[in-house]
Formats: C-alpha cells, sequence, structure tokens
C-alpha cells in the first residue's frame, strides 16, 4: 500500500481533472490510497460527480492556494496553508509517500528541497521528464530545477536518472548520453567539456558520449543528461513543434474536398500514431533525489496525465528508489575514501 | 551584378547536388555569377550534364577538400588549396561578394574569421539560421559559432540579427527574442538575467522580451537570441522532432487498408503543408558580422536549398546589409564616445 498525496488545486484545470485522476488511479490500483489536499468546497463537490472505493481516497483541507506567477520562496514560506505546503509536510512526516502536483514549478521545486528535503549527498535535485521518443521513452533531466548547474550535478543526474530508468521503466543498463553540438569529445561548451571525462569514468552507469539534439527524438540515449536551462528548452520545443506540426497537418487536411474525405479514413491511424507520442500517457516529471518522492505533472494535465503519475509513485516506491539513490551515492563517497 | 563562390566539394552530396544548385540559380537569376570552387575532374563532369548560361558559371581550381572530422584550425592552416579556403580567399581580395558551402561548419566558422575577418566592432560573428514557424520564418542567432557567449556578444546578435530579418526578409520593425526558460525578466541563467536589461536598453531594436521554446514554432519572435549551445540545440532538435513526426505519421497511414486509401487522398495537402515547414527552402545560415557574406548550408543540402542559399546572397548584397550592420555599430560607438 502507498499513500500519495495529490494537489487537487494546482494547474489548468484543478480541480474537477485533478480529482477525476485520482479517482481513474484508485479505480486502476487497489494499492494507492490517495490524499487529495485542497479545499474542501472545491474537492467535495467534484468528488460527489464520481463513485469510487471510498476507503481509498482521504480528503485533507488546505484553504490556500500558490499560484503560478507567485515568488516561489515567498510562497512556500508564507502560504503554510497551501496545497503544495500541506501536501509536502505530508510527505515530510511519513503520512504520506509521495506528492504529486500540477501547481507552480517554483514553488514545487523549493518547498521539494525546503519542505522535503535532500538525500545525504545529493547536491541538487533536479527533474526528470519522460519525454516519448520513436522507440519508447527517454528520461530528460534536468529540465528545470538548477540552473547554471556545476559538472558535479550532472553526474549526479546521470546516476539517479540510470536508477530511475532501470528500475522504474524496467530498461537493462540504460545508455546515458550529455546533450552537446557534436559527436566528438572536444566538442562542447565549457560545462560539457569538463563533465564528459567524469561520465567516462563512472564505472556504474552506461554512458555512451555525446548525444546531439537531433538524436533525442530518435531515442538516441535512455537518459539524457543536460543542465536546466537546456533541458527545459529541449522539453518545451519538443511540445511546441510536436503541436505546430500537429496543428499544420490538421489545417493542411482541411484545405481541399479530397483531403476531408482523406482525413476521414486516416483519422484512427493518425490518433494512434500522434499518441505515441504525446507527453501525457508517461504521467510527470519526479524530482529525484528528494527524502520522499514529489512528482511535477504540466501545469495543462488532464485526467490520464494526472492518473499515471500517481500510478507511477507505486513502481517508485515497490523498486526502492530513494534506497538505490543512497546506496549508490554511499558507494561513490566510500570509493573516494578509499582512493 | 553579384559574383558567388561556391564550394563544390563540401556537403553529402557534393558536388553533384552543389553544381545543380549553382545552375539552378544561374538559371533563375541574370544578376548572378557563381565561381564553383573545386576539383576540376568532379566538377566538370557534373557541369556536363547541365545546360546554362556558360558566362554565368566560372570554374576555380582548388585541388584539396576538407572532411567534417578534421580539426578545423589545423584544416585552414594546412589545406591552403581547399575548396573552403580557396573559396573564402576570393572574397578576401574582392574577387567574389559571397561565398557559399554545405562543407565543415567548423571549417568555416575558423575560415570566416580568420580568412574573410570581422568587420571593426563585431566582437564574434553568429551563425544565424532561418527556421520555419507557423507563421512564417524567424531567424535563429547564433546557432553554432560561439560556445559560451557573453552578454555583450548576445546584444550584438540582437542589433545583427534585426538587420537581417528587416532587409533581407522585408520584415518591418521584427520583434526580438532573447530564449528563456519563463516569460518573467527574473527567469533564467546568469547570461540570460545579465544579457535582458542590456537589451531592454537598446533604442535601435524592437525587444519584446523573453520567448520561451515552446513559443519558437509558433513564430513568436522574428529575431530569437541566444547562445550557440542553446541555438544550436534547439536548430537540430527542430529538425529531429519534426522528421521523426513526419516519419512516424508515415509508418502510421501504412498501417491499415483504410488509412492506406485515405494517404492516397491526403498526399498532395501533406506535401504542401510539410514544405511549409521545411528548413531547406529558405536556404543557409548566413554568419554575419564578416567583411564579405559567408552562408553555411545543412551537410545535407540538395538543389533547392543551395540554389536558395545563392540567390538569398543577392538580397544580402542589394540591401548592403554589411554595410547596415557597419553603420549600426559605428552609431553605437559614436553614443558611448558622446555619453
Amino acid at each position: 500500500m502507498i499513500r500519495v498525496a495529490v494537489d487537487a488545486m494546482g494547474g489548468d484545470h484543478a480541480p474537477s481533472e485533478i480529482v477525476k485522476g485520482a479517482v481513474s488511479a484508485v479505480s486502476k490500483s487497489k494499492e494507492i490510497q490517495v490524499l487529495l489536499v485542497g479545499q474542501k468546497e472545491a474537492v467535495s463537490k467534484e468528488l460527489e460527480n464520481h463513485s469510487y472505493p471510498k476507503e481509498q481516497v482521504e480528503f485533507i483541507q488546505a484553504s490556500e492556494v500558490i499560484e503560478t506567477g507567485e515568488s516561489p520562496v515567498n510562497a512556500i514560506r508564507k502560504k503554510k496553508d497551501s496545497s503544495i505546503v500541506v501536501g509536502m509536510n505530508l510527505v515530510k512526516s511519513g503520512e504520506a509517500d509521495a506528492f504529486v502536483s500540477a501547481g507552480s514549478s517554483g514553488a514545487i521545486l523549493v518547498g521539494g528541497q525546503v519542505i522535503v528535503g535532500r538525500l545525504k549527498g545529493v547536491e541538487r535535485p533536479p527533474f526528470g521528464a519522460l519525454i516519448p521518443t520513436e522507440k519508447g521513452v527517454s528520461l530528460l533531466l534536468d529540465c528545470g530545477a538548477n540552473v547554471d548547474s556545476r559538472s558535479s550535478h550532472l553526474v549526479q543526474f546521470a546516476r539517479m536518472g540510470s536508477i530511475y530508468m532501470e528500475h522504474v521503466i524496467g530498461i537493462n543498463k540504460p545508455r546515458v548520453g550529455i546533450v552537446n553540438i557534436g559527436a566528438e569529445e572536444e566538442k562542447g561548451n565549457s560545462l560539457v567539456k569538463e563533465t564528459f571525462p567524469l561520465l567516462k569514468a563512472c564505472g556504474d552507469i552506461n554512458f555512451t558520449g555525446s548525444i546531439e539534439a537531433r538524436e533525442i527524438p530518435h531515442g538516441g540515449a535512455d537518459v539524457i543528461v543536460c543542465e536546466a536551462f537546456t533541458g527545459n528548452v529541449i522539453l518545451k520545443l519538443y511540445e511546441g513543434t510536436g503541436a505546430v506540426l500537429v496543428s499544420m497537418i490538421k489545417k493542411g487536411l482541411m484545405s481541399s474536398l479530397r483531403s476531408k474525405i482523406g482525413a476521414l479514413l486516416i483519422k484512427p491511424a493518425l490518433k494512434d500514431t500522434l499518441k505515441a507520442f504525446d507527453a501525457s500517457q508517461y504521467g510527470g516529471a519526479p524530482m529525484l533525489g528528494l527524502k520522499g518522492l514529489v512528482v511535477k505533472t504540466h501545469g495543462s494535465a488532464r485526467e490520464q496525465e494526472v492518473c499515471n503519475s500517481i500510478l507511477q509513485c507505486l513502481t517508485f516506491k515497490e523498486q526502492k528508489i530513494n534506497e538505490k539513490i543512497k546506496e549508490s551515492l554511499d558507494a561513490k563517497e566510500q570509493a573516494q575514501e578509499n582512493a
């Protein structure tokens, strides 16, 4: 049994789609108990619309809401009764195993570090986003937590990402690539040049060298390591390019009678294809290296993505990802002391 | 009349597609004379396959070829009779107005600075790539020339890019955006935070603030400024995501008889749509801020892209872009001296 605190107030479609996602998750798994954190009236009104196993959904009151535009540090400090702060405190106290939110990234980031806290030895906890590729799915990290990272941070991202992909997603010896502007070792900016030999020297990961951005959608690496500015650009451009291409294709299909008829015929096949390239089916971005699990889903998340983000927590807990990250960091520390 | 030196030996499809592109360009414009630079036998064999106005195509011998894998600095220094060095020397001596190459980016970059030389006052000449958007086309710069740029470089990129978009592409008061991971001024890494107020203070450009990567394919800015690592990631991811989505859609369309019939019907409409999102129709990436014009086209460029890259030089020359860049920088210097 795992207890997942869910921010009922965060995201563009809160609370309705969040509640739907939570209900959907408990219907899919008997192993999950959801603690819906939010404003009583809004949440209970939504809950009334659904039937679900009552013992698997609990309501936790939080009177305040952190808005996207607020300063994250101030919001976390001052809005003690916000859904994000209350939810994270549930993780801190052990009342919940995980916290899922579609709310302010900044507040989740600050709250994760300040309230939930970092695992010993973790320098900077990254956001890891699962992105769809031609071959399946890759983990991109850091995709937004820490700008101006150092090389030692990137090495930890690679380690934590490998553990996640191996044990949560089930990829044997995940290939780790560092985002670069050419394939050769001497290419890159100073951060990449500094990080490359450090990754190469890691015995515990399957480092396969540089990955050019062009290769990311082809599935050129399972764990894609970069600093957060680059990662955020990749993640958002991925979404933007996909959305624009799809909308242009749809518009193109409406341009003549002939293409309109064709469009009707291809609709089911096209839908399946586009679904495979839709980030929402993979759930949210876990913040790795914290004492508990914090998952950030898209602000635009709807039922399915929220549900998948909650289900994802189950594998994370079952596979003891945090324990494995701790072991990996301890082993590294031990090796350094022995050296 | 403009004289364009063309590297007949550079790129994946040299010399055949390069020669085709050159022949196509002179057939389209009486104003262009092409100097085809390369190995005599290979080039003349290709030329024999085409009919074209002989007085508009001249052959210039260059016995060596710089390969993509070579160290750019060494290659430029040692291969004095390579098509890139010979072509750039034609620009330096004034025998050619421009040089177009699909060869090694690194060698073009080094050659541009060392042989053609920077305009007085230009700190770092960037590569500017034209990328397709939902609304038309945007200029992304720097997309690969200078890693680890400083804020003053980015300000110059913004100025030079604005001049290019206004006078070569014909966009009135082009909107300048800086690539960032959020819309607010306080967001970003240290480089962006430092550059933002400098751009805001520029009276001579239409700075519209931060642009998130998601907005780039929507045409959120006409001139998109960033340092080269980020720019290169954007450019390559753009190409990669487009290619993968299109190939997945094609595969999806072949999945059933119904969708196969539909695919036949939508083919013309789909082709038009995808063409609008195809970077090759916009020609190459000019290296801005040099004493002559140097244009880098994709290594994979074929006839049409080569042709467009050559035609683009005509507008560049007619619009006196370099003179305008010089004026802009001189005015800036003057203003600083007066202050």
